[in-house]
């Protein structure tokens, strides 16, 4: 919003654009995603209606059409239609999600499960994510159905993964990676696969790009863990480590562990485990102090380098390259 | 387990070699089951192998094979993998039946819930549901993913409207009627329906195979229902009536509620709707006493009669039959 000329570091105003590029195709899914309402049966549609509308940030649609891109005035419907069904994949597990996080409020809005109890929510994201493959249906073959299911079985493996080792020191960053690859990652892969395949594009652009979405998808996991500690939100305290607090070893945990002394790190582990109380102010002012910022932030770029260098040479590039950008200057403006 | 030759009304032996007919094809579905256990991620392999295992009856995969039959000898692949499709979405709805029933025991062994904790149980179900589409999406074109999508999604919605009335009487045996003709006739009519069209039977031949699952299921769930007040377990009193405790309203309960004076009837929606106990032995009592177990033995029938009518003249019918006459013969083992 702001109209000042100083040129600012993360200058976003050249990126930002590819937001504003975006708006006839979100509209256009928006659209998609309301008709879709009319498949529900009668007596659950708004239900249905009420998880699309909590949606908010749309990212996997935006790497559908900008995977695809073709222009800002040229809307492929098949493109639509696929933003639509990954979209409607993720939401189904943010309503599970937010079931077992016990989570009452997304988005400054009731949860689903809140607002219909967790027995109808449980249901409800089964009948969103049996939809979201029912439209996949309708492309002319079975490829965007299977990819789809197929993502989805990996999403869901990653957060059982991730649900078994709560509260558990015995995870691995090989094990951590392992898990945001799953649950994350995936997703966003085959967000950007499906939306350069229905553009048409060469086969060896397809699979660049789904390169390009998984490590963007690793990376932007990796800020959102970040953020966990270092955020706006979380700097008030009121939520401060809420992944500390539910015992999920996340990258900065594991740069803190790295950096305190074994008999601390030992500490750590126990609050970590639940077996003492956690200390989540001392934790982060250790974090503050030994540089676990700028060691989870270089993991950030590592990745971005990859999801950048796949991409390179390829048709939608270019465009893909500001994501990049967006989300460096996101990484950036938790340190402020 | 009787050896004796006293001819009995219901002639068991007439129509229970409908099942061991079907030996080779559930043994062909129980290798394909398993089979699907190596696309699965292998933290999660052992889970979705216990679901298998905990299975049961194997009744919609019986209900494919029957209704693509062509010969005890000729196991079509194609029947075999619709099956395992159709069965690994029924062992999903188990799944989340069992954490929202918070149940413990399935068939004499845990839940998953209980096995691995209700949030790994709700994602278990998902990747369990995610991978039977995604082996639906290995037929050449996409009409089973797509029917099966669509009937899940009807499943779901049966599920959630149960769940939403739950502890209410302002439901009508209308409401009733859509209820188990979604969330138990339309896997049931799926199942029919797939099995007929995968063997190259008539259109009008699937058609009314489809019809004749419908009807069966709707015919079996209320069946389930008079079991849950006239079942030899619930007899012994331990698990009497237990939709009754969980304020299920169901045809027995219809019936009962329609031969009530209207002052008891109006104790019994109280009853119903959790503002006064519950009198399970009371009720069960008066619904002997009253012809409960006559009305809903009746309107079974009237179900069977329909799903007989529609295959009287087709390929199939003569061995679908015989399910007819298993249902009728354990509705009539109830009243024992």
């Amino acid at each position: 919003m702001t109209t000042a000329a100083t040129p600012q570091k993360t200058a976003p105003h050249a990126y930002s654009g590819v937001f504003s590029l975006l708006s006839g195709h979100l509209a256009a899914l928006d659209r998609c995603l309301h008709d879709q309402l009319s498949a529900f049966e009668p007596e659950i549609r708004a239900m249905a209606d009420y998880c699309i509308d909590t949606s908010g940030k749309r990212i996997r649609p935006s790497l559908v059409f900008l995977s695809g891109w073709r222009g800002a005035d040229v809307i492929q419907p098949e493109l639509v239609k696929a933003a639509t069904v990954v979209e409607l994949v993720h939401l189904a597990t943010l309503v599970h999600d937010d079931i077992m996080d016990e989570a009452d409020v997304r988005r400054n809005r009731g949860t689903a499960a809140r607002e219909y109890g967790p027995t109808a929510a449980v249901l409800l994201g089964d009948a969103l994510f049996a939809h979201a493959l029912n439209l996949a249906t309708q492309f002319p073959t079975t490829e965007v159905c299977a990819a789809v299911s197929e993502s989805t079985r990996r999403v869901c493996a990653g957060e059982i993964v991730q649900t078994l080792r709560r509260g558990s020191t015995n995870v691995s960053r090989a094990d951590y990676q392992r898990i945001i690859d799953l649950k994350t990652a995936e997703l966003f892969r085959v967000s950007c696969h499906l939306g350069a395949r229905l553009a048409g594009f060469s086969p060896a652009c397809v699979e660049a790009v789904g390169v390009f979405g998984r490590h963007l998808g690793i990376a932007y996991q990796m800020y959102d863990d970040l953020a966990d500690f270092f955020g706006e939100e979380k700097r008030i305290g009121k939520t401060l480590g809420t992944d500390f607090a539910s015992g999920k070893l996340t990258l900065p945990l594991f740069a803190l562990m790295d950096r305190l002394s074994p008999a601390d790190g030992a500490v750590l582990a126990e609050e970590l485990t639940g077996r003492r109380p956690p200390q989540p102010a001392l934790r982060l002012a250790q974090m503050h102090e030994l540089g676990v910022f700028a060691a989870v932030a270089g993991a950030i770029d590592e990745e971005m380098a990859v999801a950048g260098a796949a991409i390179r040479e390829q048709e939608p590039g270019p465009l893909l390259m500001n994501l990049l950008e967006v989300l460096r200057s996101q990484v950036g403006s938790l340190r402020r």
